[in-house]
Formats: C-alpha cells, structure tokens, sequence
C-alpha cells in the first residue's frame, strides 16, 4: 500500500489520491530549508490517518527513557526531535462543512506534486463534500532558503456553485509528539495576540527552555477585493476568519506568510517581535518576489549538487529525490546543527546525530555544496567535545579520553542499549575518519589547530585506554564491542573496531606532528592545554603496532571477530524467504549466533580505506562477506555498491544500487509513514559518484575509474575538489572531465596522472 | 542503617525502637505458612516509611513491562508478586488521637520478636501519643500452618491513665503494588459487607481472575466484658468499631480471625463463603487453641529441620533464620507454588520461579522434610512443559524442543534482557539436574514416567537444536550465551553450559534406556507420544561426545568461555575497594570485559558434579576462579563455602560462610527493605550440611566429610535419606551419626563404608 510517484525526472507527482497513502505521502512530500522543515500535512487539515509534524532544527526535548533494567552509565533522557508549531493550516468550510479529504465524497484531479528544482510543494483537487458542493483547490508553498525564518503559502478555493467559503488561516502550537514516551506534552504556552489577519503564538519547552514563536500575515482576497477578518486566539492558538459568499466559478485566495523564530538565534524575549517582523517584512514582499527568489536559490543549488542521469527516468527522480532531502535538511550555516536520521520529515530515532554524519554524509556535502558546509559538520564535533569526555567519564576513562555519543542532540548520549551505548564504540573512529577525510578531499588543514586535534587526541586517548594487554595473544586486544554490523554484540576484536582504534592512534600522532612542523606556536600551546607529551603518543605507536586483529589463514580473511568461523556459514541465498528479515523473524539470540551480518563490517573499514587494500584483498572479503550480508540497514547498499563497482562486480552494484536509490521513493521496508531514511540519502549519492562515477581518493589523489550501469545511457555530476569545480560526464563514449573554476585539478585514470587547468576537457 | 538483632538461639528480637528501622524489620521478621505470607507491618498502621505487604501463594498480576527496545520473542508481560488484602489492620484511637509510632512522642519498652521455634510474631511497646496519652500495646499474631488459610491476631491495649479507647479492626483491600510498572492498581473490588464484629472484603485481579476474599471475626473485651461493635463499609473495605472508656491501667484485647481463600483452592463463587467459614470455626476455636496447634506444628517441623550449632549464638540464630523462612515460604502441599526469590517478605524480582529452585533450595527440601515437598517441586516444572515447549517455539526451535523461562509464575517467560531471556540457557539444566539430584537422595524413580522423563526429552532436544557444528573446531559449540556468572554477555562455549548441556544429553538417554528397561510398557507409550525413536537418542550421544569445552593447558583448567585468557586477570583483593560492588560503580561493558565473576560459573558445574571431579583437578579450579569473582549475587558464597570445604579451605569456607550466612540478617546489601532473599537461603543450608556437615553424594553413596569451624563447638542436625531419618553431630570429638527411623542406611567416611540399622549409633 504506497502512493504512486509518477516518473519525473525533476518532480514527485502523484496523480490520484487515495487517504491511506497520505501519511506516506506527508514523508515523502517533505519541506525543509535547514532552519526548520515539515510533513506534507494538508493546509485544511485531515482527519485520517496522518502524522502532523513541524520541526525546527536544533530544538528537541529530552523526554524521560523507557528502560526496563537500568545499568550504570545509562543516560537519563532520550532527546526527541519535536514537533512544533503548526503554521500552515487554512480550516475552509463551504456553506459551514468543512473541507477535508477524509471526508469528502468523492475527490478528483488531485494532483500533488514537489517540485525538487525549485523546492516548492503543491497540491490541487476538487473535492465533493458530504453537503454536496464541490471546490476546486490549488495549494502552493515553501520554506525560503533565502531566508530561512520565512514561509509562504498560497491557497485558492474555487467554488463550482455559489457558495459561502470561509477560510481560516491559523497558528496552533498545541501539539504533541506522536512518540511521547508518557504521553507527554513538551511545550508551555508563553502567549498569543491577534489582529485581523495576523497574529503570533510563543511556546517553551517544558524543559531546556527553547522558545519558538510563529507570526502569520494574511491576505485574502475574493473575486479580486480584499476581505476582512475576525481574529480571534486562545492558549496556543490565533485564527483570522474569513468569510465569502461566492457566485459559481469565483474563488477565494488566501496568501499566508509566516515568520518562526526560536531562541538558538534571537533572544527569548525577542522571538515574538523578530517572527512578527519576519511576517510582515515577507507579506511586503509579496508571495510572488519571495517565491521566486527562493527558486533561485533552488536552482543554484542544483548547479553543485544535481547528478544526471540519462536514459531512467525513475533513476533520475530517485537520485535527485536523495539529494534534494540532503540539502534542505543541513544547509551548513550553523555549526550547532546536523543531520537526523529522518532529517525534518518524522519524529523517529530521536536524537539528531548518529556516526551516519561523518560516514555517509559528509562525501555529500565536500562534493556538492560549499567547503564551509562540510566544515561545519566538524565544528559540531568539537563544539561537542567536553560532552564525548564527560561521556567517557562516566564509563571510567580518564585524562580526557573523549567517546562521542552514538545518538546525541546536544553532545550527551542519548541511547540505552547497552550493547550500543557501552559497546558500540567504532562511532568514535567515524568522528576521526570525518576530519581525515574532510582534509584529503579539501586540503584544508585549518580545523586542525582550531580543535581537530584536540577531538583527535581525546579519541586516541579513548582506544589507548580501551585496549587491554592479552598474555594469551600477547598482543593489545579490545573486548567486548559491538561493530558496525549491530547483529553483533559485546564480541571481542571486531577487525572493524580494531583497525579504526589503530588508525585513530596513528592519524592523530600523524597530526600531531604536522601541527609540531607546520605551527609550532599551536602545537605548543596544545600540548600544555592537553598535558600531551611525546611520550603518550609514543605509547599509541606502541599500541597500534601491537594491536591484535583476526585473521583465516584458510580462507585468507580478515574475520569479523574472534571465533566467527565457529558459526554456520550458510549464505544469504540459501535462506528460507519466508525467514526475513530476520530482524523481524528471529529472536535475538537467534540473530547473534547466525552469521548473518546487518550492514557492512569488515567491508566498512575496507571502504574506508580503500587506498590500503589491494583489489585482490578485497575481492577476497568481498567475496566472503557480501553472500552473509542481508542489508537490513538503510546504510549497508551503498557501501557495497562502491565496493562491487571497484571489483567490476557490475550486476552485483547496480542490482544493490537500487535498494539504495528508491529504498523510500518505493518503501522498500514499509515505514515511509514514520519520515525518510535521510542519512541513508548520502550513501546513495556515494553509490553514483564513488561506485559508478568511479571517484576514489588514492592517498591524496584522485581517481576516477567509471561504469555505466547498461540500464543507463549517461551519468554526469558536478564535484567540488579542492577549490576547484569539475564537471564529470560518463557516457558509452566514454569519460569526460571538464574544469569549471578554480586551481588546477590532477586526477588519476587507468593509472594515467591528467591535470586540467579552467576551463579545459579530459576525455577517455 | 539496620535494626540490631539481638543474638537468640530461636528467636529474632529487637529491643529498642527506630522508625528508620521499621522498613527493614518487616523484612526481617515476616510470617508466612506456604499459602500466605506478609511483612512485619504494625497492625495499628504506621505513617512512615515502610511497605505494606500480603501475599497470596500463585496469586500474580501480569503487570505491563516496561522495556526500551523490543526484541523479537520478549515476553509480553512481567508477572509482579501481588500485593494483596491488608487483613492485619486494627485502628487504635486514644481519646480520639490515632496511635501511630511515626508520630508518638515516645516510645518505649519497645520489644518485637520473631519466635522462630513456634512461628509467633510479637510486638509490645509504650507509646506516648500527641495529646501526652500513653498506652502499653502487646500484639501477636500468627498465620496457621495447621489450616493455612487461617491467621489470628491478639491485640490489647492498656492505658496508663483513665482513658476512652477506640479500637477497629478493619479488612482493607484498596492496596497498591509499590513496584506497578505504570502505577495501575491490579485488584477490581468484587464486593464487601460486614455485621458488627463481622465483614468480608472480595476482589478478583484485573487480568487472570484471581478471586481473593478475606473474612474476620472479631472478640473484644474492655475490663473482662466483651464489647458491642459498630460495623460499616465501602469499597474494598469494612470495619467493626469498638469504644471503651477505661480507667488508669485496665485494657481492651482485641481477638481478631481471618480467613483467606482464593480461587486456587475454591470456586470463585464459593471464596468469600469459604473465607467466612474460616474466620467463624478459628473463632469457635479461640486464639490460644489456634495458636498451640500452630506452635506444636512449628515445633514438629524443626524437629526434622533444625540445624544445631554450638557456641556460635549468632550463627546459631543465622542458619535457623534461613530455615525458618524456607519452611514458611514453601510448605510443599502444592504443585503448583513455588519459592519466589523473596518468598513473602516483599515484591521485588517479580515472577516467582527461577533456576535457584532447583539449583540452590532443593536440597534443603529432600533432607530436612518429607519426600512429597520435593517432589511436588519436580512436578511444578512438569506441569509448565508446554509453556516450556512454546516458550523455545517463540525462539524457533521445534519437534517439543523446551526451554524453561528464567522468570515465571505459570510457566510462560516474563524476563527481558535479551542476555537472559534468550541467552541464559543453563537453566534448562538446573530443571534437568533437580530430577537427578531427587533421584539420588531419594531412590524415588516413579517421576521419571510421571512426566520427568518427558521433561528431560524436551530439555535434551533443545540442547541437540541448540548446539552447531563449527569446520573450525570440529566440534559442536553453543554459541551465543550467558552463563550462571551474568557478568559476561553472548559469550561463546561457556563451560559450564557446555557441560550442561552435554550432562542433560547423557541423563535423558540413561533415564530412557533405565524407563525402556524397568516400565517398558510406560515407555513404549512414551515413545509414540513424543515420537522419540533411539536414532534421536543416539544423535545425542553424538552431540554429547563431540562437544566442544574451552581448555586452558597452561593453567590446566577449563576456561570460563572462549578468549577468557584475553582478560586482564587482577585479583579481586588487588581491586581498590572504593570500586566495589562492581555493579555499582561501573558501567556494563567495563564489567563485562574485567575477568570479575559475579557468582560461580565454571566451579558451580563441579559442585553438582562433585564426584565426576578429582579433588586436585577442583583445586586447580577453585585457586583460578575464586580469587576473580566478586561474589555479587547472593548465590554465589554458599556454593564457595561448599567447594571450600571440601579442599580443607578451613578460614576460606568459613569467611564465605559469613557472607552468606546472616546476609539479611545483617543487611550486608543494604536491600532488605525490599525483602529477603530466601532462595539463598537454602544455599545458606548446604554451607552448612554440604559444606561443613561435610555431607556428599558420589555416585549413588552418601559420604560425610565434616569439619568444625573453629568459632563452634558443636555442629548437629537431621537428615531424610532414602525414608531413613539420620541425625548427623559433629563435634570436637569427632562425628556422630545415629540413625532414628526407617531403613539400613550405608555412608561413607574416611573411605570407609558403614551401615547403620535403626537405632544404632555411629562415632569417628
């Protein structure tokens, strides 16, 4: 049961409406502009099945946790992203019944469309109501990049008779989160006022004291003369009503702009007059200017971002679908801010940040938008630093050994399982790799005295104090973690989490002696702030050689972990269909001494450091572990893709590939309705540009090495390296590589070393 | 923060009053007669802190639970200890001010007491109340273990200055859980009414319909002339108000008759009848006939339980402590009761049923009362096979497979942590081992095709399923487990599941091939029901052979799981005390990944198989592991204290024996308030008999190998064996054994065997 997107290479369509696909649709249909963002919720309401939601970023609530058995170290909330005010609804009634799809006899031409080039959301129908007179509606609107405080909308009611319509733009900020733990409510009203056809209301968090404000500024106009309104408000909640009594064919127009202002960017007493200004200052614009500028802002993104594909069209909506969801959920202009798991379109998974940040995002942002974007990712991290020792703390590590949390909103751990919170520790390395790979993709080294290293050092000082000695192995062995693959757990020398430890060692001592070389006066005054000497890093050398990782010699493999060969290796092919996913068949037991692996592992580690594993190495893992793999996280396609294409393995990565490009677009996993997988979003950009695009960083330079799925006829993507702008295109003709802007460009194809200089074109 | 005890050879008393104490007293001095039971709370009400609490034996609520983070196959309720009807409740009122030691000005000559020998709670204190009035109170009371649905109460009040008194005795079942997962009440009020002197209240629990009514009879007399009563009621509750006016130094007595019944034992139309029946004849009767018929009860049952210990008042009061509660807790007349880890002292830990049943209290049971006790312990499990069955349906295995849950009140699983749900398997051994354990000390086989023998199939299944072959080792393995030592996770090959396991294979097989042999007929119907053929028998002898058991040959021990050795192993007296109790200061992955053993894991294999185990193979043992486990669970010294023993650890045993010995008595946890902990009660009982009695089952022999702690003079108690009834002394003199009833009796001591006939003596 999911809504039919129509094949578009530019927009989601969907051409009929039925009410069980609405709350799909409302995921699916999503707004965002980085500040703030919503469900395609209806503007007149809707009184089936839906999921109402409004959510500005970087305000959350941290609800009480539902835990059975408390174990110490546990934290004591879990923060939830939170729905806030609602602003867009228009009530409309037609001679006293009101407008609502639910409800409505009979609804035709509806037409619901998001128009991913220029960001805007629109929905037309007719409808019948129960009392037998039918409208015609044509909705529009958006959430300005340009200025992201600001909302507009455009709603039209035309009656097919003569009829009295009245429409009723509101503000309503008495909501709840559908995922409450206790059924709770999560905002205080702070007050309301209302004038005709304006009006404001003001909400705190019971908790953390956020302040939001939302203003709205109406016009409405009928048969082309202006209406007056009745305003009226109560706790939460402002109205300005509007009354109409129109002959058949006639309409009335509602144009709604809203300002919301929260207390990240104004101070609490100002949110109200800054929403209320940022309403009126959009009204005197008018909806046309403010539409149209933010299309170009739309537009403008897309010149760095798009990737094109030619001869699917269903590829090309899903691709760009994926990279329309990233860019407006993180716009990178505040450093406080990340991206969710479901960015702005649900409540689920709560806490914003995951490892999925660093690990499948941040390609995305160095590649597609400004070199500031994927910085202020990294900022994040440091900004959060005191927290990830605080957190480490708290488990018995000491002299700032830093463990970033696995679900965090403001640094502090959110999760309680403690096979992930305690155990699922390889987040820490992802934290590292972010920064390594941010430096080898842009070359800026800045970050680095400005709190790189300080986040590098803590996590190095985590693993050195993580390993343990064993007189067994006589080796440095780290017990007890669950890996990447979470269908795994509290195992013992995960190869993933070991490497990542000894890579975590060995980048920050590489680090620490560039800053040494390169800016000593930093280095120096590091050193003291961080009572590090050489000694310590020398003891992390003497860890990382001495680490311990398993290996098959039988089967020349690096294993998952120790005793992995102990299981049954059966494949994933010889399982019974009816057994999965076996996330949702097998106890939990049963999972864990399967073989059977949730998302990349060992090929994680491989993916990331693919300049240090030679193809005939990771043919062998590949090989071994992809059969064992039953991709039942949204993470694990992608990585596979990039991998099966370096190994030539085509079938495999594009028959993986479109588990990855459509995997919401076609609910794959029956959970669109709860919001999208966004940061899954950024492994489907790595699938086109890394696996068929070929990109690879080899040490610090840069490869291409492409393939056309044969489905395809051309693929092509812009990609920010370095400075510079290139424009890649792989076509049956083959490579084209073309300098846009910037420095000169060297980059690697079949083993050939090619420098472009602007505006100059490889092809191969 | 405790009551101090003082030392009493039968009796617990308490001689001066604190009401921070009051909470931990109800603990300590609570009665209970195996189909009831309560906590020590004050008849006339207390408004500080403490925890009211009735229990009805097999009466539970199938509480909501409260988790996280579902898995597939938790269970959907957890079963909650149900706090029931406050039948104990006499409201006492002097010159209209309510009697109340939370609000007394002074009290003095306070005196409770615990006669253990005669199963009597008493209470006498002077109270002086808000308005200067002093009373002198002397309470006891006493639920009958000669009709156990029967309590009584004496209750007089004398004032020290002339005086109006009101006393009302009061049934109330408005009563709460304090541990209610969502703070829901569990009882629905079926209906109450009273007469004066007279009332009944009748509930039936929310879910389940258990039906519980409670009847009283009151007799109160001021001055030796009996009193009229006023009686009233509402919801759940009645009462019979009595007024005496009395001058300086005269008394009102209240005699106040309860009777219990629930639907477990009556019609659910037919309990407050029955209740009402039972009140009126233990009125007939009168108080002082009730209670010697009770007294001569308790005194009989010591004469077959009691242990004597010698110059040690404080051990002395300890150990029979332990017994008098395991004798109140379970009284063996039922099949279908059990021995909740808290018996009747309180509510914590919920379902009622866990492996200590069989591993640590079964013991107690088979030598210190009549075979049936035991034995009705062996039925309880198979009456729950097919929830069993299920149960490891839920988890996948199939063809009668079981696995019994780890926490039960009817047999269906109410734990969930996956680590235990799913993984703390051995406890489908410890049900296997209690057949065997009942079979040697008793000779009674008739179990074995009365369903014991259907029990260990189903348990001998689930191992042959639950096992995989590993290429690696060759071998079977069971991965994917936690061991009785719940300080390791999901660890692979524990030991002492291995041996289990493989122990389980090899006694179904020889229960079967004995039942083929002695009842063929019985086993030939057997077969066809459970469509066992002896190609399943003989699989298991090959799974059995080819079992997997981690080794260690450097230290010449079995290992504890796989990669144990790759733990830091610091003894635990090399740990900072400040660290300690482990599972308080740290955090669960820091525990798990330490080498600290919460309870005896490997070495609890050798203690029930002591004679498969050399003495210098357990040495090599008991020097590895005990110095790494830090006794965390109140199971683990006893086992210790046994094991200790045998390899001439004098100082050790005895030093573990402390811990376990008055470990509420003394409070050692600081959670008594909560209850006791009666099932390690009976692991207290084999320290002592096992352990310093010296008392060992090889093969089919009973040996002895006692030795005196130097702290005692003299050590005695009886022993049921094989119908025979042994008294056993040990004394600085040597060992005593005479046998008092039944048949020839053959033990063991020094290598030598004795036979003892009927009355005789034997001294070494």
């Amino acid at each position: 049961m999911k809504p039919t997107i129509d094949p578009h290479p530019w927009k989601l369509t969907e051409s009929s409406w039925n009410p069980e696909h609405q709350i799909l649709s409302e995921s699916l249909f999503a707004l965002g502009n980085g500040r703030m963002g919503q469900r395609a919720n209806n503007e007149e309401g809707f009184s089936g099945k839906h999921l109402q939601g409004t959510y500005i970023a970087g305000v959350y609530y941290p609800d009480k946790t539902k835990v059975g058995w408390w174990k110490n170290g546990y934290p004591e909330y879990f923060a939830k992203v939170l729905n806030a005010v609602n602003f867009i609804g228009i009530h409309v009634r037609v001679n006293g019944e009101a407008l609502d799809l639910a409800t409505a006899t009979q609804v035709s031409h509806f037409h619901r469309e998001l128009d991913m080039h220029q960001g805007l959301l629109r929905r037309t129908f007719t409808a019948t109501l129960a009392n037998g007179l039918s409208v015609r509606v044509e909705a529009e609107r958006f959430l300005s990049i340009v200025d992201d405080e600001v909302a507009a909308i455009s709603y039209k009611v035309t009656v097919e008779d003569a009829a009295t319509v009245e429409v009723v733009p509101y503000l309503d900020f008495n909501v709840v989160n559908s995922d409450a733990n206790w059924e709770e409510t999560f905002w205080a009203q702070q007050g309301h006022a209302s004038t005709p056809g304006q009006g404001h209301v003001h909400a705190k968090t019971k908790k953390l004291d956020f302040h939001v404000a939302a203003a709205m500024h109406c016009q409405v106009s009928a048969e082309g003369q202006a209406l007056n309104a009745h305003a009226s408000g109560r706790e939460g909640y402002v109205e300005s009503r509007y009354n109409a009594t129109l002959p058949a064919g006639q309409s009335v127009h509602v144009l709604k702009y809203i300002g919301v202002v929260n207390s990240l960017n104004a101070a609490p007493e100002q949110v109200v007059a800054r929403a209320e200004e940022q309403a009126q200052q959009a009204a005197a614009k008018g909806y046309e200017v403010l539409r149209n500028a933010h299309a170009d802002a739309w537009i403008a993104k897309w010149e760095l971002a798009d990737i094109r594909i030619d001869g699917d069209d269903s590829a090309q909506q899903g691709i760009r679908f994926n990279i329309f969801h990233l860019l407006q959920t993180f716009t990178g202009v505040d450093a406080r801010l990340n991206i969710g798991p479901k960015g702005f379109t649900g409540e689920k998974y709560g806490g914003s940040t995951y490892w999925d940040t660093e690990a499948y995002c941040l390609p995305f942002y160095m590649a597609s938008t400004d070199q500031s974007v994927a910085k202020n990712l990294l900022i994040y991290r440091y900004k959060q630093l005191g927290k990830a020792i605080e957190n480490a703390e708290k488990l018995g590590f000491t002299d700032g050994a830093a463990l970033y949390p696995m679900v965090t909103m403001n640094g502090e751990e959110c999760h309680n399982e403690w096979e992930i919170t305690f155990e699922e520790i390889h987040r820490n390395g992802a934290i590292a790799y972010g920064i390594y790979n941010y430096i080898r993709h842009t070359q800026d080294r800045s970050y680095l005295a400005e709190g790189g290293l300080e986040v590098l050092v803590a996590i190095a000082r985590f693993w050195a104090q993580r390993v343990n000695w064993s007189d067994a192995q006589e080796k440095f062995v780290i017990l007890g973690v669950t890996g990447p693959n979470e269908y795994e757990n509290n195992v013992n020398n995960n190869y993933y989490t070991n490497f990542m430890a000894a890579w975590c060692l060995e980048y920050a001592a590489e680090c620490a002696q560039w800053l040494a070389t390169e800016q000593p006066a930093d280095y120096a005054e590091l050193l003291a702030k961080l009572q590090l000497d050489s000694d310590e890093i020398e003891q992390w050398e003497a860890i990382r050689e001495n680490l311990y990782f398993p290996y098959s010699e039988e089967h020349q493999v690096f294993l998952q972990q120790d005793g992995f060969l102990d299981k049954e290796l059966i494949p994933v092919n010889e399982l019974d269909p009816a057994q999965r996913p076996i996330n949702q068949k097998w106890s939990w037991d049963r999972i864990l001494r399967s073989c059977y692996i949730k998302q990349a592992d060992t090929l994680q580690g491989m993916f990331f450091f693919e300049d240090r594993t030679d193809l005939d190495v990771l043919k062998r893992h590949f090989d071994f572990y992809e059969p064992l793999t039953v991709h039942e996280s949204s993470l694990s396609p992608c990585v596979h893709t990039v991998l099966a294409s370096r190994l030539g393995y085509k079938k495999k990565a594009y028959e993986l590939y479109l588990r990855t490009a459509r995997l919401d677009l076609d609910d794959y996993n029956h959970e669109v309705y709860q919001g999208l997988h966004v940061t899954a979003m950024g492994g489907t950009w790595m699938s086109v540009v890394y696996g068929f695009g070929g990109m690879k960083i080899v040490g610090e330079d840069l490869h291409f090495q492409p393939f056309l799925p044969e489905q395809w006829t051309g693929l092509s993507f812009h990609l920010r390296w370095r400075g510079a702008l290139l424009h890649v295109q792989v076509a049956e003709s083959g490579l084209t590589v073309a300098h846009k802007d910037g420095p000169d460009v060297t980059f690697h194809v079949g083993g050939m070393a090619h420098t472009l200089k602007c505006c100059e074109t490889f092809h191969a």
